[in-house]
């Protein structure tokens, strides 16, 4: 673990650096799988599907028979645990619910706001060693909420042809009806211009490595939304002596754990919490499972002291962490002035891993510095706010000479003109 | 004008069919200049300011002196008529704002959503004829009702090295303090990177030329977020017997006015009303100055007759409309079920031009059929939403052990350490 004590302003930027990606790099070939996506539909899935995932499909629908045997293989207390986990989700995300915002702006305009679902949605559910269920709730619950119409689900499958039984159960428990077995780039092309067997979708959502990054990206250019960019996992913990060094190191043990290339920062005003917390970490990797890849994340990790309060907001405002965990006594200071992060995790009690799986909020957040100006997942994003307005012959008096004046100096007369004709129709009444 | 009856659903999407643009081609163009600006700053804004603007400048900040003399130059009528608008879409995206969301989703589990403002944003304005400063009421006031700390306002130079007098007044009178006499890619470019003289910004919002739009949709990769993707303005007006067939050829000349290949459509239970509004908008066209643009507009917008409502509503949904304007007897219907539009104009006396200038709504709004997925600029454009949580002993107990199973059914043991750390710690109090 890298220590930096007090490092100067002028270097936040050096001391702050994620590590650069690559994604230039493979444009081409997504551009190139789109393309082909685009022209030749299912066929292109059926060779990719066996180039990349291994295994010849002859349909890529997911059958009822398959959920049912998802089911079996799916223990009941893990079942509880998902239960209890979507209960959470749903309370916080219903409460996110908005109501029409209605002004009369002037006598006789009426203009109000609502916000109204998005049709047809996609979710991109990663394959690989880590079978991410969890992603489907905090995904699947609030479109279900917003009132989303169509649900399409896509994940890779195995070897086996097969999708890992607790995304099928999860999918299915919380009412996704298309689930279809494809993977990476082709996946995306599929949601983004439609194939025989899959429906086009007008937003999608997920995870997923590098090249499902970049053909999200390349989405947007056919005019499919995503979620936000994506970038790798991180974690910034904030400790002062009255830390648990043992939990702090837990926390940052569990973000390095997703991969080699996690961001683990801890900042502290107190050198003894620094040294506690490397010593813990220490201790605690020794027992990790998947020890190999948060030992190289641990590698790459920062722990920086600075002086004061002040310097430490400052300093995790500048960094914008996706995970930023507050352990300190001044914690109404730092919750009060943060300004970029993703999700805030208060207290020794509040371990990262609640907010990833069973407090209620949503764990699609903004890496990469993107806390700055993306919002995480939340009920919104599965819907677009609408305006709307009527005037009556009273509202078109009141606003309709300051329209004629801003629109004739705009240059654009015909603008003018469907407001003098209206106001002229009035003063012939 | 193009007369469509009852098309077959089968037809719809080439009916309604938007025209292609042609983005890839300049995109080299537009990272070349990225790459420049990256690298070089101001010393490209001085080269490409010269080649594309035609003025050379020293200097690109417009000083406190211009500001003073552009209030000399814009009649007390247009300050007024600008003051009115600012009001209203003052009170409209005020009304906009949303308090924080707390819940406690189990015992002793409290979250919370609460929105905070984008720090940095910036504003592109267009020069050219037509001087767009309505747009900069439409940008900058739900930017400052957001609380964003600093607005940078960049707009294109005339080849006197000015900007027009309107912008100018209305920048200062918003409490822009950063205004910037650059235009196109360059002026994208830099705020995405910042230069010696112009700062980076974390969002990017305005209108533009192919060339701006592509240039936002470059910024996105390089971290910088936009507000929406861009395209040619749209209108789609619904009239039955019960419009003006005059006021309904006014609203359709008014989009057409904007270029030539501004979207202009009819649809219309109504023959009757069809043909009326067919002979209006020829009598009408005639004395517009802008009508070499409105006529080839026109000569590609179509009116489309359909048999009834639920058939109107459908066509009127697979097209999604930036503006939507309602002129019929069951409006009740078609407010209740517009499923996709940016804004919806409700009633004779609503022209889209009210919504323009200063009703109160916002007229940044999604084109291009983006109204299925992207909400017009509203109060939310300007801030993102972050999340919070704070679990208590209490809370951990409660929904800690559905976090170890769910984390050990992943895969991610240090996930579910971080909470079995903390349940120990509780057991041997």
């Amino acid at each position: 673990m890298n220590k930096i004590y007090n490092p100067d302003k002028a270097e936040w930027s050096t001391v702050l650096k994620r590590p650069t990606q690559t994604v230039a790099d493979i444009e081409q070939t997504v551009e190139a799988i789109f393309k082909e996506v685009q022209s030749n539909g299912d066929e292109t899935l059926k060779k990719y599907t066996e180039k990349f995932d291994g295994v010849v499909l002859e349909n890529f629908v997911v059958s009822k028979d398959e959920i049912e045997e998802a089911s079996t293989l799916v223990s009941q207390e893990l079942k509880d645990a998902i239960q209890l986990a979507k209960n959470n989700i749903e309370v916080f995300h219903k409460a996110q619910k908005t109501s029409k915002v209605l002004v009369e702006t002037a006598k006789g305009v009426q203009c109000w706001q609502e916000k109204r679902p998005i049709q047809k949605v996609g979710l991109y559910i990663p394959g690989g060693t880590a079978p991410l269920f969890s992603t489907i709730l905090m995904l699947a619950v609030p479109a279900t909420i917003a009132g989303c119409e169509e649900l399409v689900l896509c994940s890779p499958p195995n070897k086996e042809g097969k999708i890992n039984p607790a995304i099928l159960y999860t999918a299915n428990l919380c009412g996704v009806k298309k689930i279809f077995k494809v993977g990476g780039i082709q996946a995306i092309a599929s949601m983004t211009f439609g194939t025989e067997s899959i429906p086009e979708v007008y937003k999608i959502f997920g995870p997923g490595n590098q090249f499902v990054t970049v053909a999200k990206q390349i989405a947007t250019k056919y005019g499919i939304s995503i979620d936000m960019p994506a970038g790798p996992s991180e974690l910034l913990v904030l400790a002062d002596d009255s830390a648990n060094a043992a939990f702090v190191a837990s926390d940052l043990l569990s973000q390095a754990e997703h991969g080699v290339d996690s961001q683990v920062i801890l900042v502290s005003t107190s050198k003894d919490m620094i040294d506690a917390v490397e010593k813990e970490v220490e201790k605690q990797l020794l027992e990790l499972p998947r020890k190999d890849i948060a030992e190289k994340a641990i590698a790459n990790s920062k722990l920086i002291y600075v002086a004061d309060d002040q310097t430490a907001n400052d300093l995790i405002n500048a960094y914008g962490p996706e995970h930023y965990i507050v352990c300190v006594e001044n914690e109404d200071f730092f919750v009060n002035n943060i300004k970029n992060a993703g999700s805030v995790f208060i207290g020794n009690y509040t371990p990262e891993s609640a907010g990833d799986y069973a407090s209620g909020t949503n764990h699609t957040l903004p890496t990469n510095g993107y806390a700055k100006q993306y919002s995480g997942v939340n009920l919104d994003s599965f819907m677009k706010s609408m305006t709307f307005q009527k005037i009556n012959e009273t509202g078109i008096k009141e606003i309709g000479a300051a329209i004629e004046i801003m629109a004739e100096a705009e240059g654009l007369y015909a603008h003018k003109n469907a407001v003098t004709l209206r106001l002229n129709s009035l003063k012939n009444e």
